[in-house]
């Protein structure tokens, strides 16, 4: 496949790394490439940089944000933050996004306030239905945002004992996906289909536990599993 | 140990017939007694009246809010539905609520727009934190909000591996706590304590996640676990 990955931070970095593991071809999206490449600090949780990972990983190329959804034409990552989750697609614009699959494992977490941070959309509305709402031929199923990247990517490192969810309108789509979430790993069981886009409210509602869990844990390699009795 | 129970749905109901099986004395607050006995409707969701099971169990005591709290001397359960809560408390007054410890398993639920509910006050605050602030003395613990009745009180039914939440500023209260929920089934390793009160965030946001999955799944029978990497 040829895949567009939206975002070159954490998210975008893990998911990267492991696409391209499955011998896909890739093409990351930035606002601005060469700002990305000279950017060499590490994020405030003390990840480095993409650049690094780019330079020592020619194969992959690093575009503007259309130019990887021009040619990332099999798929779409979408792992920007949730502050410029808007911002970005408009800048790729409709006729490009139309009828195409995205991955939203977007939050729209606020950092405004400091942390843990708030959700600059929750409750009556959710950043997955934001999208969905602007872009309505874009075919957008939200998933893997409940989770840190190494269990996005990694999901056996806590066993098959746990859940990542799907919200999305489109059911094709969402049978796509659920091929790309098995190819990282997960297995069909583990895979919870919640129903049409406006369910991603409850999972980008799950982020304030995670994040109480995260500072409890102190460790990223925690999940929600969904026990239902059989 | 006496225990006053605020609420007559379902919630209360469920922890009523517990508390009373585990050998406890227990007084069941409501607004106006009488009205709650004359209720012969089955609610929303097809369940009975408490009026039914309170004829049938003479040795429970149906009172008004204000002497369930007085007479209920050891702990107060709280099931009130969110709309309610704050008034509720109104009628008990603080100088009864100073330094009692109160699980609190309200959520703020908001059915005015139909189902699924949204929260009435979520993101930058909580119930559990807005009955804190308003009765500091009073040791909220909040606890048991994020499944079904039976799950609460019939942990067994999933097995163990699922998970109750707790969160409160007292660490006493929460240990108290801690030994109600192992009297109801629940072991030490299923209670996973999320810190000060303000972690209620956290939990309460998980209700609109609960309800989708609740939808999808059509049975009461299923709880998050969380499935940490040892």
């Amino acid at each position: 496949m040829k895949v567009a990955i939206l975002g070159t931070g954490s998210v975008g970095q893990a998911l990267a790394k492991k696409i391209l593991s499955l011998d896909h071809e890739i093409f990351i999206g930035t606002r601005n490439p060469s700002n990305t490449m000279e950017n060499t600090e590490s994020d405030a949780f003390g990840n480095p940089p993409i650049s690094a990972w780019l330079k020592a990983t020619p194969e992959v190329s690093l575009v503007d944000f259309k130019t990887a959804v021009e040619k990332g034409s099999n798929l779409i990552v979408f792992a920007m933050s949730g502050k410029h989750a808007l911002d970005c697609l408009e800048t790729v614009g409709d006729s490009l996004l139309n009828n195409r699959v995205m991955i939203d494992i977007s939050n729209p977490l606020d950092f405004s306030n400091g942390f843990p941070p708030t959700l600059s959309v929750s409750n009556t509305d959710s950043l997955g239905e934001q999208i969905q709402a602007k872009y309505p031929k874009l075919k957008v199923v939200k998933t893997l945002n409940t989770m840190s990247n190494p269990v996005m990517v990694s999901p056996s490192e806590l066993g098959s004992e746990h859940t990542v969810f799907m919200s999305g309108n489109d059911e094709d789509a969402k049978v796509d996906v659920a091929e790309v979430l098995k190819s990282f790993g997960w297995n069909e069981n583990q895979i919870f289909d919640l129903g049409d886009i406006t369910t991603a409210r409850g999972t980008e509602m799950l982020l304030p536990l995670w994040l109480r869990v995260f500072a409890k844990v102190q460790t990223p390699y925690f999940n929600f599993n969904l026990n239902i009795k059989s």
